[in-house]
């Protein structure tokens, strides 16, 4: 029956609607959010933003996102790319930044739009991502960093912490510091260019960049990282983390809430 | 009638009870409050620790601060004192604070609290303070800081920033550039120590500090350095704004959410 009545068909059934395609940098306060994705009883980033386009484009324009943030975690570089019907997309980009915003609310921003070649692939595409993980490291809270800073009150060794970090760079087997999520063998080797800490005031920022993160890695790294800080492991305790690859033997999950998903990188 | 009956008074009714001087350091987001006082309608940040020391030290304790914050305005390091009864003063400092954060939201938080000397005053003993305001100086807002800094999405000239900016440093009569609260003559002369701004990425933090400040001074004097960054006045024009003593001749006033009382000094 199909091919049957291929050659009658009228030709706007059988040629697809002219599409553009879009590349998206999102930035957003993850506190009332499910992470990028819904999840049941809360909303997802991508929800939202997909009503947004929505609100611009008439008809549902499914984003297609680099990374999906957890619940409680922000970005300030997500990147998602979207199909737009040509023939409706009648706002040059720049324009169509201002008219999602003004559909958003405003712990979510469209920080850039631009048009992408068609083969672009906002996740199978991305060569690399950097994530910042803020502490705040003081005795008492700092009430504007509340919901963007994990709040360690003791005092830290933060020579131990660097030397801890100087192990994590280069290709290793991650097991030890992500969720169990049933990776398959070696599905868990990743390789870090960067994991270092800057301290400004009580301010700790971690910057860990690499080629790719298994669920909850950052945080894994971090929560180690943080009891070396405190004595709880040596620094020479991480390379012998990673043989074990269990997740039981690395040291705590941070909290979702310092978490920053910071950039995407695309090409080289 | 009342000198009368002094010498048979019992000894508890003549002698005031015994009465220890603390000092507080008080950290607070002010978003959601009318400012250090209540006003009509709404919260103010002394109330609320107020009542947390009520709830702590039974009585009611009154709070003198070293300054007034405006609605919306935050604060790292405000500082007040309290007298409080010696008889019911029963745990260590380090305790005290911990205890009032227990009965604190977690927008206001007791940063230090330590024991002043009896004549300590923390309004008439302060020697100078230092505020900071943020600016986010990119076309997209920063969810992140949406309630701690100005969004200007223009464009600015960081060198006629800093040019403008020097010219606010030394002994003036910033009359031009605070709130007309109806100040006698020569009652609006301060000497400013430090203005100036640094820049991280798309983050502005213009830090300045002084022997005190008039009513909205800092805001007026960063609404002004941005509209000079703008090209609205050259950075010469700040000398020309301070002879004419009028409000009118200086720039906008920047908006209450991106400053914070940074710290406030004390001796020399």
């Amino acid at each position: 029956m199909k091919s049957q009545h291929s050659n009658i068909a009228p030709p706007h059934a059988s040629i697809p609607a002219a599409k553009v395609k879009m590349r998206l940098t999102i930035a957003y306060d993850g506190t009332h959010y499910s992470g990028w994705q819904v999840q049941k009883g809360s909303t997802g980033v991508q929800d939202v933003v997909e009503r947004a386009l929505a609100g611009v484009i008439p008809g549902h324009h499914r984003l297609h996102s680099s990374s999906r943030t957890d619940t409680g975690v922000h970005a300030l570089g997500m990147v998602a790319h979207v199909e737009l019907p040509k023939d409706k997309l009648k706002v040059p980009p720049r324009k169509l930044r201002l008219a999602l915003n003004a559909h958003l609310p405003g712990d979510i921003r469209i920080v850039t739009v631009s048009r992408a070649r068609p083969g672009f692939h906002a996740r199978f595409d991305a060569t690399g991502k950097q994530y910042r993980y803020f502490v705040w490291n003081h005795p008492a809270m700092n009430p504007l960093l509340r919901t963007t800073a994990w709040h360690v009150p003791q005092a830290l060794d933060l020579a131990a912490i660097r030397a801890a970090a100087a192990h994590f760079v280069g290709q290793h087997d991650f097991r030890s510091f992500a969720a169990n999520r049933g990776y398959a063998f070696h599905d868990t080797v990743r390789t870090l260019t960067r994991c270092g800490v800057r301290r400004s005031g009580s301010l700790l920022t971690f910057i860990i960049e690499g080629d790719g993160f298994l669920y909850r890695m950052c945080r894994g790294m971090v929560g180690t990282l943080i009891q070396v800080g405190r004595g709880r492991f040596g620094a020479d305790a991480i390379p012998e983390m990673f043989r074990h690859k269990d997740r039981r033997i690395a040291g705590m999950t941070a909290p979702a809430h310092g978490l920053v998903l910071w950039k995407v990188n695309y090409g080289r």
